[in-house]
C-alpha cells in the first residue's frame, strides 16, 4: 500500500478515542507516552503470530485480531500484572479493509474488555503478520514467575487444559466430525477465541509461589516451570478438570490433549498447601492437578501410581 | 522450526549478560520487568521491517539486525527520550544459524553503544520479517512532538537529508556506477546502518518547539510536522546541506532525493531565533533550511524565490 493508504487504514481502523488519562500521547507521534504510576514496575511481553502458523490461513478475520491481542495479554495474565497499553505491527499482503474491519473488531472487543489502550503500531504489506506488544503494571515486586516454586507446593491449572487442542484437531482433521455441536463448538471457541486470564493473576498476587501460561502445551510449560524453580512434580491423570468437549472423546486421548496440546491460554500455578482456601473461593475455577518434589523432574500418576504416556519431548527436562 | 530449537536459537544469540539494573527480570519469564525512574514518562514505539520491502532480499544479515533496531531508536531520538529496552520480535523462513548470528551482531552493535536491553521477544517461522518495539523514558513533560512549531520558527534538518535516497537507487539501478567510491560507500552506508540521533534529540529538549525524524521524505515528514502544528513553512533548497554523495550528482536530482527520498533518519526539527547560538553549537551539524510561516502549506524557495519541483504528493497537505 502507499504511505497515504497505510495512514487512511491507520486512522480508519485503529485510531479510537477513550484511551485513559494513563495515555499522555497516543498513535499519531512518532511515538507513545504513558505514564506508569509510582511503585509499580512495567511488564514487557511480545508474541507473533504468522498466517498458516499461529492460526489457519482461512481463520476469521474477528478471531485473528481478538487471538493477536489475546496471547500477549495471557503473558501479563501469568505475571500476575494489570494489561494497560498495546502496539500492533500488522503486516498485510494487500489493504483489505473487510479484513481490517473485522480483525479491528475483534481486537477491540478484547481491548475493550480489558480497558487496555492501543497506543502505536505499523502497517506494512507483505505476508500476513501479527506482532502485537503488550505493557501492563504490577506493584513493585508482587510479579509472579516462573520461580518459586516448593517441595510440597500444590499445582493448579485454570479452566480446561485440552479444550483448544481439539479444537485445533478439529480444524485440520475428519475423524472428530462425529462429535456432539456443544463439545465442537466448545473447542474451536477455546482455539479461536482464548481467554487471557489477567483477573486470575491479579488475585494470584501473594498467593501463587510460581505461575505461567500453558501456550506449548501443560507438560512442557509446567517443564519451564520445575526448571526455573529448581524442582520436580508429581501429577495425577485422574485429578485433570475435563470440559464436556474433552469429555466427550477417548479418555487416553483427552490425556494426552490435557498434557500436550497448546493454545489453552490457562494459567498453571504453584501454591503452598496453605493457600488451598483462597484459591478454592476463587471466581475461577482453578484444579489442584498435582504436587511440586524435592526431586528433579516430573512423574505422571493415575490413582496414585506411576503411569507412561507416550508423550514426545516429556522426559526432556 | 521446533519449539526446542526456537528456545535454543534464542539462547544462543539473543540471550546477552549485561542489562543494567532498571531490569528486574529479563528474557526467559512470560514477560520483562522494568522499572521505570520517577519522574519520567515512558516512551514507545513499533516499526517492522519486511524482506524486499524495507531491505533488499539479499542484505547483509548484519545491515537488517542494525538497520531494525536503528529506526526503532529513531523514533525515540524524535521524541527526546533516551532509549533503554527494546523487544524483538523475529520470523525467518527457516532457522539459519548463520543469518542469526549476522542479525545479532548487528543488532547488538547498535544496542551495545546506546546502552539498550534486549528485554523479550519471539521467534516465529515464516517469511522473514522483523518487528522491533522500542522503550525509552524522557523527563515528565520534556518529549518533544510534532506540534509547537510556531510562525517565524527555524527549520533545521540533522546530518544531510537524501543519501540514504541515493542509496537505494545505487542499490536498485545502474546509471550511477560511474559515481566516485566515496561517494557510493557514503550512500550504502546511510541506507543499511542509519544512525539514530538519540544524544541529538536529548540534546533539543527545552530547545526544539517541535521534532521528527525523517523516515518517508523531508517534504512529506516536515508535512505531517506542520499539520500537527497548524502552520505552514518555506524551504530554501539553496540551504540545503549536500554530503559528497549528494555533491557528485546532478543538483536538481539531488534536490529531489533531499525532499522526497526515505530512510534518512535524520532529526527535522523547528526552534525559535533565539535558539540559534545553542543549535549552532551542538556536536551534530544541524543546518537551517528554512523558516515556519503563518499560513498553510509548503513553499519552495531558491534564492529567496519560489521554485516548483516535479515533487509527488508534495502539496497535498
Amino acid at each position: 500500500m502507499t504511505q497515504k493508504g497505510e495512514f487512511e487504514l491507520i486512522d480508519e481502523f485503529f485510531r479510537r478515542p477513550g484511551a485513559d488519562a494513563s495515555v499522555r500521547l497516543g498513535i499519531g507521534d512518532d511515538a507513545a507516552l504513558v505514564a506508569v504510576p509510582p511503585g509499580h514496575e512495567l511488564v514487557v511481553t511480545t508474541d507473533t503470530l504468522v498466517a498458516g502458523r499461529h492460526f489457519p490461513e482461512a481463520a476469521a478475520a474477528y478471531d485473528i485480531g481478538w487471538k493477536a491481542l489475546a496471547v500477549n495479554l495471557s503473558d501479563l495474565a501469568a505475571m500476575g500484572a494489570e494489561a494497560r497499553w498495546v502496539t500492533l505491527a500488522l503486516t498485510l499482503p494487500e489493504s483489505d479493509a473487510e479484513f481490517l474491519g473485522e480483525f479491528a473488531r475483534g481486537f477491540f472487543a478484547l481491548a475493550g474488555r480489558e480497558q487496555v489502550s492501543l497506543i502505536g503500531g505499523d502497517t506494512t504489506r507483505g505476508p500476513l503478520t501479527i506482532t502485537v506488544t503488550a505493557l501492563g503494571i504490577v506493584p513493585q515486586g508482587a510479579a509472579l514467575r516462573r520461580r518459586g516454586a516448593a517441595a510440597g507446593d500444590d499445582i493448579y491449572v485454570s479452566g480446561c487444559p485440552g479444550d483448544a487442542g481439539l479444537g485445533l484437531r478439529l480444524e485440520l482433521e475428519q475423524w472428530v466430525d462425529e462429535l456432539p455441536a456443544a463439545a465442537r463448538e466448545l473447542a474451536l471457541q477455546r482455539l479461536h477465541r482464548p481467554e487471557p486470564r489477567l483477573a486470575l493473576g491479579r488475585a494470584l498476587r501473594g498467593v501463587a509461589s510460581a505461575c505461567l501460561d500453558v501456550s506449548d502445551g501443560l507438560a512442557q510449560d509446567l517443564g519451564h516451570l520445575l526448571r526455573a524453580s529448581g524442582v520436580g512434580a508429581d501429577l495425577e491423570l485422574g485429578s485433570f478438570p475435563r470440559s464436556l468437549a474433552l469429555a466427550a472423546i477417548d479418555p487416553a486421548f483427552a490425556d494426552i490433549l490435557a498434557l500436550t496440546s497448546g493454545d489453552d491460554y490457562e494459567l498453571l500455578f504453584t501454591a503452598p498447601v496453605t493457600a488451598r482456601d483462597k484459591i478454592a473461593g476463587l471466581p475461577l475455577r482453578c484444579t489442584p492437578i498435582g504436587s511440586i518434589t524435592a526431586g528433579h523432574g516430573l512423574r505422571l500418576l493415575r490413582g496414585g501410581a506411576p503411569v507412561e504416556l507416550p508423550v514426545a519431548g516429556f522426559t526432556h527436562f
